[in-house]
């Protein structure tokens, strides 16, 4: 992805969403669930990721959120690289046993990858919604 | 799924993750993207389904969640048959556009299937919690 086409999808208000997201999840050949995040504390949902067995493994037994990066297809231990580690509460697994739920706490300054006005990670990957076709930032 | 395997499944301790789940749901053919769907009010996640732009659509047009059933292959209004039907509040999209975020209000008894010992339909489906290999109920 170039820097613009970044720049048009993150912060714009085009409605462009990639519907194609799980066909490409799956064409990564590991088998996955979805991931749900939620900040254990204020409640809000931060980021939705993947994890194999891999991830799930790690995030347990290292108490910090891990995903499955289906793009550089290896372990993606969130915050390594940024800071912005998630600090593991509990794993919530859904009735038929195929999603998760991480509760965690920021350890950094948030938990998505894109930047506020401030140069300070956004806390929630959630900060558009969609109004009249559009995409409307609500933070 | 045969009665027994649900119940091992839902009601169970036992852990067993379907890490195919996406490989299975990239199969059913439509572009789909991950919706989590959270209650405005509580905050609590209810659900992670699916959802391709017939359904996104229908959700923004009529106002409750809507989905794409990857089991039935069909759009999937949910409480269409149980009653237990999500009111819209509204559609959040994440900073690359591939997940979807419901914020929703409960016009039913739960967002689940599964139900508690008094036969109501459970609010969220994150039910249990990873606790030492297993699963233990939280509410």
């Amino acid at each position: 992805m170039t820097k613009i086409d970044a720049e048009r999808l993150e912060e714009g208000n085009e409605l462009l969403i990639d519907f194609e997201k799980l066909g490409k999840v799956a064409q990564c050949g590991e088998a996955l669930v979805p991931v749900a995040v939620q900040d254990a504390d204020t409640k809000e949902v931060l980021i939705v990721a993947y994890a194999n067995e891999t991830a799930l493994k790690y995030t347990l037994e290292h108490g910090v959120a891990a995903f499955w990066s289906t793009s550089r297809d290896e372990l993606w231990v969130k915050g390594a690289t940024s800071g912005d580690t998630l600090q593991l509460v509990e794993v919530r697994v859904n009735c038929e046993q195929n999603s998760l739920l991480y509760l965690i706490r920021l350890l950094g300054e948030g938990a998505c990858h894109t930047k506020c006005a401030d140069g300070t990670s956004r806390r929630s990957c959630y900060y558009r919604r969609i109004k009249d076709g559009k995409l409307e930032f609500v933070e």
